[in-house]
């Protein structure tokens, strides 16, 4: 993930770091615009994509970094070690990076129970021998009790771009369809619920997953794809948001196209949540031109991860940067940034 | 750093994580031999090298990467920030890779002041500029108040191997030379300083510093340069063990030849440190073929960063994982691991 991202114009200052600064919404915008591109600057960052795009001797590489500090550790579908494959796998491939190698860095609070680090790391181990990307380099740093929480992972991940292959999020243009891979909100819920926040009687699964191979199949369909983004924190409203904003485009997408499950819908609307909010790990949005959409699409739905694939909506030529939404009742509502955060420390 | 590293045998198992555990000697090893490797393993990670080697489509790269907790964030001499460039950046030059790209991972902690935060990123960006390394990619979480300690961060790194150059901690051989850049333990004891357990007459800076050019300088003698280390946490005396373990080979040095300077040495004495174990971040020990070591030593004098280099010993055939050390008075003694943590956060 690359969250130096969210150039979006913001407004207030903060003398303290907020929880929201790392959000992906408006604060973590603020914190791109007003402290890190100004200080880091260069062509491969300016673009704001998951994965920055370098040449090096001749190979077209992708390298990307995510740090996780979920909470809890251990959820239903997942925890922090497989977490942490996924993540920098599907950043990888969101620029259509075949994912090769990955680095591990990991912060842990003195006392951590060993037997738990084995299952967190056996667990990335699994995860990654599944995405088909060998863990290499590592590191591992210890904090006295009380100095961090139990365990942090950092992976940064390198990808070999394919030829001819060149994705980012300024490319969107008006025309352009908008596919979505399936039911948002689940990782986010799934979180929640490992939380103890709620007694779910059907209990929901986070969708973490390693997502190469169903781009693998949506490219191999030669059909324009312009970008892609895996909506993780800050959801589906977040990734439409960034690239409406990178690519100065408007977008329209139509909530009935929008698939969340029941379960999931459930507890959105139990607890207040919007699930165009809330995080998924295992889900991604593709802007595709007009006529190949209908190609990715089924090519999507072919692959396990890609079944309820759908277009969602079209990049428009109004309003740059302006993500609307036609509601399930008809009207229109702006798609914005979230404020601040809703559900900290989601992955 | 591959702090997944040290691989020599240990005794002693632990149901909880200890400071020590992070501390690059033994409990380093220990976790690395019983769950970070039989999990990962793989030929690019089983080198246990500072850096992984690679192949990427006709590409030879080096990857690493580091995470940074030091405490504090500010001391004499730099900052997490340069410290965090400087570490990958040196990382990557051990295995004689020009350093190209990092990425930057920010763990913050709610409450964090932004002022220091802005401080830190410009050094980062100031570091990476003066080492000739862009910072490419990025991410940021935020965790609670109580639940991180300021500012974590990690770095990884891509570098570009250049053409025969291979260097690895595995081809020490007997007769070998080892090199030593300059004094020791100047990280360590300005971090102590810093940490106000201290007043010092004569105040004692972190000689972090970018090694890339220095090993330009070395490469460019055309010696058969077997391997580098920078001797970060766990000092030269770790450094040293950890070439003679996957080399299989021993090692004798000279005490005499392996330089302190005085203020560094007072405070050592003063406080019953051994400087051997102090953390460097400006230094490297290479091993170097016997006939090309006086050019190396050479070569290094003309460049700043080692204007104090000598040999301080040599790659033995006996005793395999053996480091003994010719003593200030002639007599021999073993220089071995670190059994826990001296300096808990020095990088």
């Amino acid at each position: 993930m690359n969250s130096f991202s969210c150039p979006l114009p913001v407004t207030s200052r903060h003398e303290r770091v907020l929880l929201g600064h790392g959000s992906g919404g408006r604060l973590s915008a603020q914190l791109m615009r007003d402290v890190f591109l100004p200080a880091f600057s260069n062509p491969a960052l300016d673009r704001l994509d998951d994965q920055a795009e370098l040449a090096v001797s001749g190979a077209r590489l992708a390298f990307t970094t995510d740090s996780f500090v979920v909470k809890p550790l251990f959820f239903p579908g997942g925890d922090i070690g497989s977490l942490a494959v996924h993540g920098t796998v599907n950043d990888l491939a969101m620029g259509g990076a075949r994912p090769l190698y990955l680095s591990a860095g990991f912060i842990l609070e003195e006392g951590f129970p060993m037997p738990e680090l084995a299952r967190i790391v056996n667990s990335m181990s699994e995860a990654a021998r599944r995405a088909g990307v060998a863990i290499v380099t590592g590191d591992t740093k210890v904090v006295e009790r009380g100095s961090g929480d139990g365990v942090f992972i950092n992976t940064s991940g390198i990808g070999l771009l394919r030829h001819g292959v060149s994705l980012s999020s300024v490319n969107a243009r008006p025309g352009d369809r908008i596919i979505l891979s399936g039911p948002v909100a689940e990782h986010g819920v799934a979180i929640l619920a490992a939380r103890g926040n709620l007694e779910l009687g059907c209990p929901v699964e986070s969708d973490s997953a390693p997502l190469h191979s169903l781009v693998e199949a949506m490219l191999a369909t030669g059909a324009a794809i312009r970008c892609m983004r895996d909506p993780t924190r800050g959801g589906l409203a977040s990734a439409l948001n960034e690239i409406a904003a990178q690519s100065r485009t408007g977008m329209r997408v139509d909530e009935n196209a929008i698939a969340v499950r029941e379960p999931v819908r459930a507890v959105c609307e139990l607890l207040g949540f919007d699930p165009l909010y809330v995080a998924n790990e295992g889900k991604l949005v593709a802007v595709v031109a007009p006529e190949g959409a209908d190609s990715v699409v089924a090519a999507m739905r072919a692959h396990p991860l890609g079944r309820d694939a759908a277009i969602i909506g079209e990049v428009t030529g109004h309003d740059p940067g302006l993500v609307l939404m036609t509601t399930l009742f008809g009207t229109t509502r702006i798609v914005d940034l979230l404020p601040g955060d809703q559900l900290p420390r989601i992955c």
